[in-house]
């Protein structure tokens, strides 16, 4: 038995403009240093990855990604200093959300279902 | 900015057999005394809501729901004990996950991104 844990961020809006998607891919485009092949990889149209991160810097108040045009490499995308520094918060916050859940399992069921591990994609 | 949080119990198959969905059925079937009724209040086709039911028994071990043949008001449906012991710890754990899912934001973001309320639907 495992947990599938999952935390996003909403705006008053009800929209959830962050969270495990727009994390993959900026982590993507962080190894890949292009938007369209970052989704590509991930099996989503460009224009929805686009859509992804507009949507996630207007409501976060930054930029995420920065293009390059032409030079070596004839240009690409790649994150700016705010998106790594979410990136990494939202990786430590994932993962002590993922040990809370554990843990609060073990409290709130230990005696009524099976030991449970958490299930959380790294 | 609101948190949207979420927690569900999955099997080595990959299968998520109980969480939010099925807990608020469970809850309409308490209130409505017929799975018909709760399903047809969320707006589930009454197969679907039967075969989430089943699906959460098989892997849970116990029966949820209990059925009443004929007698006073023409029988229908109620949870059994075991069922009734999920929803009160479910709902106790969803609370404390989203209490600490509140918590740990203001340790890993509060320098950095705006102040968050959790949004777990009462």
């Amino acid at each position: 038995m495992k947990l599938r844990f999952g935390v996003s961020f909403e705006n008053d809006n009800g929209l959830r403009y962050f969270g495990e998607g727009p994390y993959r891919l900026l982590r993507m485009v962080e190894e890949m240093s292009s938007l369209r092949a970052a989704a590509q990889c991930m099996g989503m149209a460009y224009t929805k990855a686009f859509h992804l991160i507009k949507q996630a810097e207007e409501n976060l108040g930054f930029p995420l990604i920065k293009r390059s045009i032409g030079g070596k490499g004839g240009g690409g995308s790649s994150l700016t200093l705010e998106a790594k520094e979410l990136v990494r918060r939202y990786e430590a916050y994932r993962a002590a959300c993922d040990h809370m859940a554990e843990e609060l399992y073990q409290k709130h069921f230990s005696d009524f279902l099976p030991e449970a591990s958490s299930n959380y994609r790294k």
